[in-house]
């Protein structure tokens, strides 16, 4: 395809998206298309002769999009929010058509600088400690997710309290991970990665109403894996679980990590960009004084497309120490001086993307105040959600909301509310799921589309009301 | 942003893309920045009003830009090729555009469906066995970066060979991995991740003239190692080494394998895709008798911009036993039926992009015969390059290139052709990386960009006789 051929397709691309974008509440939310469906509407057999894009384009409407489920959709309050926005989708672009690899600093120097200017820029607007910043011993880098920033940070901590012996000789003894039964499964999925087994993820108890890590039992438990003979590797403290935005007290946590020498690692993968707002800033607590690393994602709730995962810790070398190698083909005077970052180091694959442009372009666009006020706007939404269903007496509400997530649930069996979140979501006004606490079903509501308003809210309430009693006539 | 902002900043980006495309043979192919340059021009402090995307645009222009080294510049020659195309791009902007997640089927079906159709599509154009297709035992999965294809493969070797005791109990005792020397870093990067250790990473002899794999060394050390009591999990053949793209014999590696259920692992990453040309499929020669994984990235020489690696398996139940965990919040009916295929447990992060969209996007824009032809050209600049470089008495060329990669060096000392190398990158008119072989270091010369043409080679040689030149004068 040549550039004036891009330049006409691509014109083209970028009014199919705002057609999209501006159409988008005309779709139903969820997809309701069968398993198999969309495969079977596809060529068995890849083109023998190449096809005009314009092709391509038709098939994405006609093909893809029945089977798509809309995420960016305001009435989706699913999961939680993965949301683009504009200056977002245009930052990727640019780094989808610079088309440079930045796997070492010497192999697009902008690329890495751009990134330590990025995630220091967001580390100074959460006010996390300096110990973090790329200009100290410590440093931020973007990973795809919080699973994989939960594994670097857990291959970091094995590499510390081994000793750096792990490096060579691997898992020769016990090594143990600390998470609340609220942690989220990625931890489970690291320990496992990295060979740990999952017997040894320690789990804590939490508080039963705020669902918060007891830090009593999770010194217990310390001391009696080490009297065991087992080497506590990590504890996973969260701010903002993934169930119901539960937050650890990572103050009181800290000092049992501190005593233990156990590396404390903050996953903060939706709620902790709230941080940006000062009066939300007391859910970083603890974080200044005690954490080894810290997790939270821009294509989250930071209007960043996925993927935008940052990840920051404090002392780079124990990252670099579990993940470098120099090969041959790699080596370079930059990288010889230690004057510069190689993010290869840092993560588990070798390329990467040009992933620092769409932070970037979304601080610029957006400044600080303008992040804030997304933010404010959705914690501010969820109270107001909060507000409808508190006041019905058929439904119970989770208390403990600070963020843009509402847990709550008709006062019937799990059964009936799995079968009402079913209908609600065939209905196609608004898209949910839904989690377990303490046995029970409850529907998560997760607001942060950016277009999302409070028409939307009362409408997604009014649905729900319509739905569930039709389910069950008063 | 709203839709017609985006609308009219889209356009404007997608017109500073083709511009730069059209223009890129206009900047010196390698950055010349120093460390800390880019950094210092950018503002040491987020703002905090947002800005017009201009200013955006601006910066990229005047400060991103002169940190850049033009990966998909015509004579960008260095590592292997990472290129973009237009059909790429698009179908990149497509997936920023719709913004959905496929980390489970029900998420959003069509991101599921559309990858499982365009990665069999890939299996049929490389002639990959029938049990590696989605729609058999196995299937292929689109992974970040061959690195992660790699670790994705150790875990479900690791989970085999286990018994899938490895999943709870971690690693409790001594698992062994055989690579070659010519092996990519990424295994032992793998081995490290994993638990196993680097060393328990053996490594085998290879072929002095050709660097492939000794298979009878191979079954030496993996006796040995069974007899001293270790587990041997993995064997890893690579077809198109990053050094030189040599090719371990699979055919003769597999029967080791298979004789003792070690789990084969393929690790073709650049050169896998060749296979697509009839011609060239002899590299496959014993894939289809006993690989277990395979794994080429189409974001190196297929055209699609990174990242678009993918990984086939024949046992799909070996990766989601590794890897699978269902936490409460991710139930839903399409997973608990067993019908369709969740890709979060094919790899290690949660969260997914909608990659299958470029790769479909550039599968249908070329076909099959557009993308054999651009093979075949990048294959026959290398020929013409080796050509040219062979009839200089003062060169030496590697023999055994059948893809678009020469290995070659003036008959100087290792300091004198790594200073050619810095001269040459410090002109701006090329750029190369370099190797080591047998102690000697080569200078890589790989073709890839689909904008070359035999004007580059020739003026690429011309550049290299020229400096080499002026540094010895005859």
């Amino acid at each position: 395809m040549s550039p004036e051929e891009f330049r006409r397709y691509g014109k083209q691309v970028v009014d199919w998206i705002a057609d999209y974008l501006s159409t988008i509440e005309s779709y139903p939310v969820g997809a309701r298309t069968r398993p198999g469906e969309v495969r079977a509407a596809l060529p068995a057999h890849p083109p023998e002769q190449g096809e005009p894009y314009e092709k391509v384009l038709e098939d994405v409407s006609r093909v893809i999009m029945p089977g798509i489920t809309h995420w960016q959709h305001p009435s989706f309050f699913a999961f939680f929010p993965s949301n683009a926005s504009g200056p977002a989708i245009l930052g990727d672009l640019l780094s989808s058509g610079l088309g440079v690899q930045g796997l070492v600093w010497a192999a697009s120097p902008a690329s890495t600088e751009l990134e330590t200017v990025v995630v220091d820029w967001l580390a100074e607007l959460l006010g996390l400690p300096a110990r973090f910043r790329t200009d100290s011993t410590g440093g931020g880098v973007i990973q795809d997710s919080a699973s994989s920033s939960a594994l670097v940070a857990l291959l970091a901590a094995l590499h510390r309290t081994s000793g750096g012996e792990i490096r060579a000789g691997g898992i020769t003894r016990r090594y143990t991970l600390y998470v609340s039964s609220q942690t989220h499964s990625a931890l489970e999925k690291a320990a496992r990665i990295t060979g740990i087994g999952a017997d040894n993820v320690r789990v804590v108890d939490v508080d039963p109403l705020t669902l918060a890590m007891d830090p009593g039992h999770l010194r217990s438990l310390v001391t009696e894996d080490i009297a065991a003979g087992a080497v506590p590797a990590m504890v996973c403290a969260t701010v903002g679980t993934t169930s119901t935005t539960a937050i650890d007290p990572v103050a009181a946590i800290g000092p049992v990590c501190a005593e233990h020498g156990i590396w404390l690692h903050i996953d903060a993968a939706y709620a902790g960009v709230a941080a940006i707002c000062p009066e939300l800033r007391w859910i970083n607590d603890g974080v200044a004084e005690y954490a080894d690393s810290y997790a939270t994602n821009p294509h989250k709730w930071l209007l960043t497309n996925f993927d935008c995962g940052v990840l920051w810790v404090a002392d780079r070398e124990a990252v670099t120490g579990a993940l470098s190698i120099m090969p041959e083909f790699l080596r370079n005077q930059a990288s010889d001086s230690g004057e510069v970052i190689d993010y290869r180091d840092w993560q588990v694959p070798l390329g990467r993307r040009f992933r620092a442009l769409k932070l970037w372009s979304v601080i610029r666009w957006y400044g600080a105040e303008g992040l804030r006020q997304h933010l404010r706007t959705m914690v501010s939404l969820g109270d107001e959600f909060a507000a409808l269903v508190s006041a019905d007496p058929d439904f119970e509400v989770r208390p403990h909301h600070p963020f843009g997530l509402v847990c709550f649930r008709p006062l019937w069996t799990d059964e009936e509310t799995m079968a009402l979140l079913e209908r609600l979501n065939d209905s196609g006004e608004l898209y949910l799921s839904h989690t377990r606490v303490a046995g029970r079903v409850f529907l998560r509501m997760a607001i942060g589309a950016p277009s999302v308003t409070s028409d939307h809210i009362a409408k997604a309430w009014a649905t729900i009301r319509r739905i569930s009693r039709d389910m069950r006539p008063a």
